[in-house]
């Protein structure tokens, strides 16, 4: 449908899952199309990702976006995705077992993001954040305090044993890409929790700031193309959510033990 | 350490996550061996794994188990050990393409997988059910309402695409193992629910007891090797968290709006 070598479908307003995909393309300076943010009068928009998940594709059904097509494959699934363009792209190495451990880092990447959602959708999708705050501020005090420290811990030690620059060593590849995006959905939803926990991550840290400045992100970051964080995507910022930021005003449902006041009316 | 071709490194008293692993092995009847399972005297048990999660295998560190040793090759990640092991197993086509497809297909099952878990633990790994029982409640509502129906009626259109036998059409893979594995263990925690949907789901039960049948599962099945479902795995049965099971009678915070009674203590 369009000249490029790759397109890609993803919703056109917000970071989402599909940044990790387009930081990969953008690094690599790749041929593509972010379909969604086509008009609707072009064939894109999000219209074009609906037909996508109805199938107009072919057989190999997404269960949810991002897709991308390149030629005759269809392939959904972030982690897949990256997997499938490490290597024409040049961001993971050919040999089968480097590629394997580089997608098996990328899914834990992925489960980090999905506990970063669940955050502020702790009870259901299909409701609002406003229908689950008491929820999502139980469920954020844990993430922060125990599931944050763990996935940056476990990065931090495997670039440690990496022994280069990069957490797979000598050459970047598009595990450091998402790890750069993690630190900055972190920092943009929780910068409290990050700025207290940073000097615990210098790897981390090095890592993210290599890769906004390889000169290919540095462009992407400053153009139009990349979509600011908003509270629409997996990454929001919700004062309310940080111990320490302002009481959710609305919603609390215990009695606040800490200095002995009632519940609120909603309790 | 093993003489085995293959060694699995998972928590010796649940099915878990590596059950989808252990599906894998048997059907192919693989020369593996369920090293958390083996007696602590000769190798094995939870201290094995222990060490497995502190690098003892090499640089390639896992995050949690299930962990999969071949030779040189360390593997975690549920969905990226059967992918590793597709090929050998001869549990998935060669092409580059289909094998994309089914690793696709199996990420599906890990977030359907993740939602389970969740519903039994919707504010954190780190508390017990007990402590969480009125936030399961609300999410395993939702789960059952919304997001059952959606994962069982794709993989129920995905299977009516493939037009044959098996996910994939003509030949079993991997990814019916799991598949069967979800329908089993959805059956057990949410008896109810599963008995009222599952005839809108003829395919997947196709396939289910497609694989039930399997002769080399089969005899998996009714083995000892095969850990009984209980409330310390993936699938757990909490009848209290079904709509129409017994109420909680503890831990709930709401007053119960519906016949009038006054909320419990723990509001």
């Amino acid at each position: 449908m369009f000249e490029a070598a790759y397109e890609l479908y993803y919703w056109p307003e917000i970071q989402g899952r599909g940044e990790f995909v387009r930081l990969a393309l953008e690094e690599a300076g790749a041929d593509y199309v972010d379909v969604g943010r086509v008009p609707r009068s072009k064939g894109g928009g999000v219209e074009a990702i609906l037909r996508v998940l109805r199938g107009e594709l072919g057989p190999h059904l997404p269960f949810a976006p991002p897709v991308l097509r390149a030629g005759d494959v269809v392939v959904a699934q972030t982690a897949a995705i990256l997997h499938f363009l490490g290597p024409p792209l040049g961001l993971v190495p050919r040999d089968p077992a480097e590629r394997l451990w580089a997608h098996q880092l990328q899914l834990t990447v992925t489960d980090l993001v999905a506990e970063v959602h669940d955050t502020h959708h702790p009870i259901s999708t299909d409701l609002y954040y406003a229908q689950q705050k008491p929820e999502a501020r139980r469920r954020t005090r844990h993430f922060l305090s125990e599931r944050v420290p763990k996935f940056l811990g476990y990065f931090e030690r495997v670039i440690d044993l990496a022994g280069g620059r990069w957490v797979l060593g000598k050459r970047l590849s598009y595990v450091d890409l998402s790890l750069f995006q993690v630190m900055e959905g972190l920092a943009y939803a929780f910068p409290r929790t990050m700025d207290a926990l940073a000097p615990r991550f210098p790897r981390m840290r090095a890592v993210s700031e290599g890769v906004r400045q390889r000169p290919r992100i540095a462009s992407y970051l400053a153009s139009e193309r990349r979509i600011p964080f908003n509270t629409e995507g997996v990454f929001r910022h919700y004062p309310e959510l940080e111990p320490g930021g302002p009481a959710a005003r609305r919603g609390r449902r215990r009695p606040a033990r800490r200095n002995g006041k009632p519940a609120s009316s909603q309790a």
